[in-house]
């Protein structure tokens, strides 16, 4: 599943923006400039929650109020009790930023979601079409007088952000203020409540470090800082989970739950809602005493006011990733001296380089995961030509094949199932008013995970069940030219993904392609599917062995089709003629490419091979699972799927080189 | 000529600490330990220097004083009365900072440097082998008690310098303070005065935009600037150069002039030694009036002074480029709302864009230039034989061969010529005790450069008279397939370097090799070899068209051999099947790399059709230079190093599919 690159997302814009394939029945966005203003019956009335929002902050002397899209653990998916910017806005998008003043309301979003904005939004609100908190900053500059109050729930922003803001607005001498409670929360009378159910800890099959042996890592880790850190401050939500081999369901498609931790040399103090904790896990965790091996039970809400307490300490210093900590917890660190700050926690650090186990199990899941897509791919080719199969009936279709392997727990993001010119459409998920029945007139794109109690995994395959046109055949391999371009590369560990990612763009640049997402990213052990700090991307960390990443390059026609081939790699070491300790790409993804639509006379000799050697390894590894499953059509769908290839222009070559020399001793010995 | 990477220095460590070839008979680095201490008679004597420095020390009650390697410009190259560096230490290192207290003095170098330090230091100094400012600043803290002072010129410190230094020793209480006066200075009796050259104007012929022009082209950036700058300070010495087409010689190698500039929208301050303004030059710059396109002289000393002035005024908002402004300067501007900064000014992101006659003229040189490289390699490929040539007499002879050609103003930087072993150690250039004689036996590697009137030059050509090993042909060709990846590659404008730079190393990862240095750097019209922003660093900008950049991959094999492969292109629109927007590089150098070391077998036919259509421009180029010259043997080498290769493996494919097809056309017609 991609994620938006920072670089790359202006070149979407105007993909986007004009991607009202549904204008010719129906207008589907609002249109405030008409009399009476227009609105789609998508659109949600937002009066009453302005109104209420309005009164509060009149009442707290707050002239404008900044509603990120995030929650407290700065989460990339949020549970439905987080969706602030949502309720107050109607805008679902997963990134956002509203501002609401006494007069004015304004939602700042990227060019992927201009589109479901105009849908979902009523004439309350406007639309700014620029996603960074700059251009925030300087509205509120231009709509705010001087000296008056622009307020912000302190848990919702990061510390960078903050930064962000408050670097402008103070000099515009605007006081940029935290306010202690949120105000949408204050006005959000049916508020999901926290979910009930009770945390689980990971079977001991997929675990080779116990929650006891991780803390004894990460204090060592602390110990061998320089800079002497007496605590370490966790707050992403996968940071806890990871430490204490922990699960929950409190973030669709997400298996994580609210917590906090703050762990010392001598202590382990684990902020969750407690009510949430089972006996049996309290035993687990040694919740009944205060050693340093002893998890110390506090309520989730009371985590600003025990960091407060621990702070006040002489001596201390306090460990904070700044990409997951919040303000609030951040702001209570008032003493320069009392932090220490790195991008990354060393959890996060730790948690990106798989241990032996993680990395096996992680490739089981893709095993099993590849059955699903290719039962999918093989059901897809017998009946789309019936007509009666649509975009939301594939995705059903996959998501019903993945719950039927073993460890299943659902699909690890919104499926994007994709016909014609809606995948080309970035982050497009069927909808019932989107919705595209599947022909074999269009190329179809379908980028897919599943949540596994071993493995996280998220693969695209694009496909044609009719007759690709050049240009679509010329598209899709360059795409996969780029995918086995990374793969295949011999890298020095520690190289940055950011220095290598062009490989996966330079076959379409040759002949003036591109495409306006990043390249991929980390993946987790049922965690995640877009894992931090791994990928390809500037903030990413350097490679080294045992990390997994996403590879997924595309192509993008406006209006017409979409290709991405995505697939899962785990970093592994590349044994080279002179040199040691250099790295290359392992695929764990299993599942065959279209072969339509490749034309092998693109591909080197090199890319042949590698192509060969992926297909062998989808025989040996997906075969067997296969037969054990008793699945013999899909195996024979597989098998014909995986045939090896002629090799390409230049393998050619030298069997035909054999050729000319035989031939020519042949002719030797007739004349 | 190769920069030192950040990134890559690390790996250099080894080669450098290990490259003591010379031992054998003699040694040649200091033994502190030994007693009485060992100093070879290189090492100089600093006790003189130092205790007049701790004098003035104790006097201004400066506990640590720290001198860096730099002149108040920031200048990569400093002009002799600015080798204060050197003056105290001993050490010549073209990158270094040295901090001196009471009872210590200390020299932070990094590992290119190592070996040179050793030679030139004697024991009064140590020797730390790390560059980064946090390494001096953490053995501040350790060496000298809290509270106490720290000094050092602000006028050699950038603002960053300043500020990461600030960080660390502002936390540990120490109390870091710019002393106005240079300490150095005071007890440097003969330091060398300013050079009384004259400054001179380009001729009209190089030039495309009068310096009116290019004022009135930066004050349309400084009125379009949202931030409202009212003034721009230029520092860097190529600014003021460039923006009155002038050039001086205060700096070896480099056309340079002390000067500052400050131009607002109706004035034109410029900083320099006035006495070495003529009376001609005076009209040529419109020195007599005071109106919006009249420049205004002021002496170079009362830089500070008259910016003092003018911020004191109101309204008033001064653009710095904060890579290349001096702390003296920033720290005068107190007030944040009076200062905007940008990485680089205008100026220099303006400079980076040759206009078309700056490209012209650039190639020009480049033509000549190609002319003189080809003198030295055909000379030595006579002579090396007969055993009388050494680094140093061919480094004269290429010297020579440049000083005749039209234009010429000196070589650009100090040659690198080097043979076997030196070729491995980074940044070498001959001298008269390492001085080697060139062998039909030993790799040679030359890297060269002019200054012309018209442009600046940087070569680097790798050759064996002899017969190369394996090893050394399929380094020699790796590197170069480095060089062509680069040099071929196609991309969107506005691609940064740093995501293309892993194409110059590639084909070596692929083997296990690498190199320790970064792969390219921005070039100007006779003006440094090493011009900023442009080239393949992190810190560098993107690629637009009309900007000029070395790429330079390489391979050194410790105690054995060094290969680099230098060349300037030029990025120029690619014209692609479906896009716009891309861009390519054009190769300006235009000398042939040494035959006997290409394996073609290694090349893709890609690779072998941009290497015969770059010999067929350098026959098409430097052909008619070379009869022009009357050069008539230089011109025969020419040819004969320029015949095209045999096509690599999948080119020789067509044609043999080709021949299989006729042979079996034939067979069956025999049959």
């Amino acid at each position: 599943m991609k994620m938006p690159s920072r670089v790359w997302l202006l070149a979407l814009n105007m993909a986007a923006l004009t991607g009202t394939i549904f204008g010719a029945y129906e207008r589907t966005e609002r249109n405030c400039s008409a009399t009476p203003p227009y609105l789609p019956s998508t659109a949600v009335n937002t009066s009453v929650q302005l109104q209420e929002l309005r009164e509060r902050m009149l009442t707290m002397n707050v002239s404008a109020y900044i509603i990120p899209g995030t929650d407290a653990h700065l989460s990339e998916y949020i549970a439905p009790r987080d969706a602030r910017m949502a309720f107050m806005t109607g805008f679902t998008g997963s990134a956002g930023t509203a501002v609401v003043t006494q007069t004015k309301a304004v939602l700042w979003t990227d060019s992927r979601y201009w589109l479901q904005a105009e849908r979902q939004m009523d004439c309350n609100w406007e639309l700014e079409m620029d996603a960074s908190s700059s251009s925030v900053a300087e509205w509120l500059i231009s709509e705010v007088p001087p000296g008056r109050i622009i307020g912000f729930d302190p848990f919702l922003f990061s510390i960078d952000m903050q930064e962000d803001y408050a670097v402008i607005l103070d000099l515009s001498e605007h006081r940029f203020m935290p306010i202690p409670v949120n105000l949408v929360d204050q006005v959000w009378r049916d508020r999901p409540p926290v979910p009930p159910d009770s945390l689980n800890r990971l079977p001991d099959r997929v675990i080779q470090r116990s929650w006891q042996i991780k803390v004894e890592e990460i204090r060592v880790m602390m110990r061998d800082n320089p800079y002497k850190p007496t605590a370490l401050l966790l707050s992403a939500l996968d940071e806890t989970a990871w430490l204490f081999n922990l699960r929950g369901n409190d973030i669709p498609y997400n298996p994580f739950f609210y917590s906090y931790t703050l762990l010392t040399m001598n202590e382990i103090w684990l902020f969750v809602h407690t009510h949430r904790v089972s006996e049996d896990l309290k035993v687990y965790l040694n919740a009944s005493c205060t050693g340093p091996l002893c998890v110390q039970l506090k309520s989730y809400d009371s985590v600003r006011e025990h960091l407060e307490t621990y702070v006040d300490q002489p001596g201390v210093k306090v460990w904070i990733g700044t990409e997951c900590t919040n303000y609030a917890l951040f702001e209570i660190i008032t003493s320069q001296e009392k932090v220490m700050t790195s991008s990354y926690s060393p959890v996060l650090m730790t948690k990106a380089v798989k241990d032996v186990t993680e990395q096996k199990i992680l490739k089981d899941a893709h095993v099993r995961d590849a059955v699903a897509v290719i039962q999918l791919l093989m059901w897809l080719e017998k009946v789309v030509s019936d007509g009666t199969e649509t975009e939301l009936s594939a995705a059903e279709y996959v998501n019903k094949c993945r719950s039927k392997q073993n460890d299943n727990r659902g699909p690890s993001f919104e499926t994007i199932s994709a016909s014609g010119p809606n995948a080309a459409l970035a982050h497009y998920s069927p909808t019932a008013e989107t919705n595209r029945r599947l022909t074999v007139n269009e190329m179809y794109l379908v980028d897919s995970g599943g949540q596994y109690l071993d493995g996280t995994t998220d693969i695209t395959r694009t496909v044609h069940w009719g007759t690709p046109t050049a240009m679509q055949k010329e598209a899709f391999t360059r795409v996969l030219m780029g995918n086995i371009e990374i793969s295949r590369t011999i890298f020095p560990s520690g190289t940055s993904g950011v220095s290598m990612e062009m490989l996966g763009r330079r076959a379409l640049w040759e002949v003036g392609l591109n495409y306006g997402h990043g390249t991929g990213h980390g993946i987790g052990n049922y965690f995640g599917v877009h894992e931090w700090p791994v990928g390809f991307q500037t903030n990413n960390i350097p490679f080294t062995t045992g990390m997994f990443t996403s590879i997924e390059p595309g192509y993008y026609k406006e209006n017409d089709f979409g290709i991405r081939i995505e697939d899962v790699v785990m970093t592994t070491p590349a044994h080279t003629q002179f040199g040691h300790n250099f790295l290359t790409f392992d695929t764990v993804s299993l599942v065959p490419y279209d072969r339509k639509l490749i034309d092998t006379s693109l591909l080197s000799s090199e890319q042949v091979q590698w192509l060969n050697r992926y297909y062998k390894k989808i025989r040996d590894l997906v075969g067997p699972e296969l037969d054990k499953q008793g699945l013999h059509e899909e195996k024979n769908w597989m098998l014909r799927n995986t045939e090896p290839f002629g090799s390409g222009s230049s393998a050619v070559c030298s069997s035909s080189l054999t050729l000319v020399t035989l031939v020519i001793a042949l002719l030797h010995n007739m004349v």
